[in-house]
């Protein structure tokens, strides 16, 4: 036989895929169906409930794509925007930058709104933007960018599309399930996520939901969509009114994506901020007695993704490493131009625990030791405590 | 806690999901790791030298797509073609259309040769039409039709392509791991599979490959791919050469789709092929006891998939339903224009094993026999076992 490379066992505290709950494992491992199976159909059905009650949306158009996160980026602009068409698109880091390639790939008329990575977007200039422009088709933003652990306001944002009757797309897929997602109250036309953060099953779907505005957009547009994989008129006639078949749809995936759901809605969507929200604080409250700030404002950081300001001088690529060698224990680099400057930890859905909050600690504070980083032992993992004590 | 529908243990002798070996699912369960994990790009390397061996081919660019095999389809058509390039495709069934349709929304010219479903490709008409033809970037053809049960002969239509400085592409999605797909002898230069059918792993992966001239075709086009998510170039990046982030890998669905090719190379190709053959000779014997031919020519039948012919006047969804209902074995109904005249059996991967013949030809016999219907009780399981037993 062959000589295999065995997966390790993982604390996954990085920008994703974060761990995943054994009973997400076990729903995995349910007997597979034919994909137009009546009893499938109805697991299919379940999933769209549940994602209506995750999304907070009453939107008919709300389904899971065959494809992890950036897939359902694609199928969302390539269903609304047309060659020609004018997207604003707001840019802060790496996948607000991805959203202007992929809206440039569709022969749209790119505009950006930029700021530095790290800052939220400035409201204004994108008021701006939109008022300089004649005709706009779409807005896009990032709802947390999981380059930075910057969280952006989407109402604001979305207000100002519906103004100069443009519709607002927002990327969903570091934040569902770890913040407030709301589709319906903050008018957000496109939304997409991905499986493997917040929402707790392994990477390999991406939900999606559609305002009846948006599903109005797709079905007027002049031109086939680029993509038949992606085409959302077709996915719409196999998951929601028809069942005509398109693709085979991963029963496996669906089975895990279901379960950790079912999982959100047992637990409670306040709750689940809230459990994120406290592991977060006690993160940056450890991390603030090793001398290790944060990069985005205060108001504006993520709870389920700190990107945290690495200290002058120390060998953040090797510290990191051992990290994953030692205590295997995986947190992200920095990307772009941050790469040196931060770490991304990542406290998504089920690896949001105080008690990973505390290995990880102990983990850095033994490592920084070790590279004689001067720090008062101990102090992080009581900072922590005194945060889930308070 | 909300209702939810509980899946269903079914013997799956349709067109795909097909059955999946316990060790495949529980390869599955094995831990996360983030997406450029030196030990997680390890899993990959032995997914990409796996692969290399059931296509039979030493292409670099072999890897696998996180999408199901309509996302091989289109990444195989939107990597290489691009507006106004010409395209040969070769239609007969449901998937030669599919091929056609996505050549059309890049904006290739599509010329079309044409079979009827159950038919093979007639080589003269593709040899007529590349003579008629200026220039040709690009002939394809469809290994196994799903919907027709066709096996085409993939190397003289290569030839062809060849002789005419056109590019060959042949969809091996039902083929690959249940008859022989030859990519460097056929000079097949691009190829691309899914995971559901005869590779023995749960759907939504597309394994696919290209030769060293695909590639350069790829390298060489004057525009973007219309595609993120399925750009190659990147992907490549990812997978195979420098391990630059693209999209967060499905860590599940890879540790299944590396169990399942560890089990092909195990089993051995020349013994996995002469399993499959000697099953659908089984199915068929007992099949014609029963009055029930195949739509294919004899010398055109792929072994992992029958169409057999329904008996003038019998209610096939019924007996269909109640094949699932009662026995809990799927079959797949005809596609399109044989809705209603061809019954698809799939013997497929861990789905092809004579004690699922048998259990078929059973069941099929009680419920034939509860609708009147005339033949021989017995008759189909004694055939089938003299296969068995030759």
């Amino acid at each position: 036989m062959q000589e295999i490379t065995e997966p390790k066992d993982r604390l996954l505290l990085g920008p994703g895929p974060s761990n995943v709950n054994p009973r997400v494992i076990r729903a995995m491992t349910m007997p597979l169906m034919g994909y137009l199976d009546p009893t499938f159909l109805g697991v299919m059905g379940d999933v769209v409930e549940l994602l209506r009650t995750a999304f907070r949306t009453k939107n008919d158009f709300t389904l899971a794509l065959s494809g992890t996160g950036t897939s359902g980026m694609e199928a969302s602009l390539i269903n609304i925007l047309e060659s020609g068409d004018t997207v604003v698109v707001a840019i802060n880091g790496v996948f607000g930058l991805r959203i202007a390639d992929i809206a440039g790939r569709c022969g749209a008329n790119v505009v950006t709104v930029d700021a530095g990575w790290g800052s939220p977007i400035d409201i204004g200039l994108v008021k701006q933007a939109l008022e300089n422009l004649d005709k706009v088709k779409l807005v896009a933003a990032v709802h947390v960018e999981t380059s930075t652990g910057v969280v952006q306001p989407m109402q604001p944002l979305a207000e100002l599309a519906h103004a100069k009757g443009a519709l607002f797309l927002a990327d969903a897929v570091t934040s569902l399930g770890g913040v407030d997602v709301r589709i319906d109250d903050w008018g957000i036309d496109i939304c997409y996520s991905a499986t493997q953060k917040c929402v707790g099953s392994p990477p390999g779907m991406s939900p999606i939901t559609l305002s009846p505005n948006a599903v109005e957009a797709m079905r007027s547009r002049q031109n086939k969509v680029q993509s038949f994989y992606l085409d959302l008129q077709l996915l719409e006639k196999y998951w929601l009114t028809d069942h005509v078949y398109h693709h085979t749809a991963s029963m496996s995936m669906i089975y895990g994506l279901r379960e950790a759901l079912l999982m959100l809605v047992e637990e409670g969507l306040e709750d689940r901020f809230a459990r994120h929200s406290l592991n977060a604080q006690a993160l940056k409250a450890g991390l603030r007695e090793l001398g290790m700030g944060v990069l985005a404002e205060e108001e504006f950081q993520a709870p389920q993704l700190t990107a945290a300001l690495i200290p002058e001088g120390l060998d953040e690529a090797k510290v990191r490493r051992a990290l994953l060698n030692e205590y295997g224990i995986e947190i992200g680099g920095g990307l772009g131009s941050l790469a040196g400057k931060v770490w991304r930890i990542g406290l998504m859905g089920e690896s949001s625990k105080s008690s990973h909050v505390l290995n990880l600690l102990q983990a850095l504070e033994s490592l920084l030791a070790r590279e004689n980083y001067k720090f008062d032992v101990g102090s992080s993992l009581s900072a922590a405590q005194k945060v889930f004590a308070s």
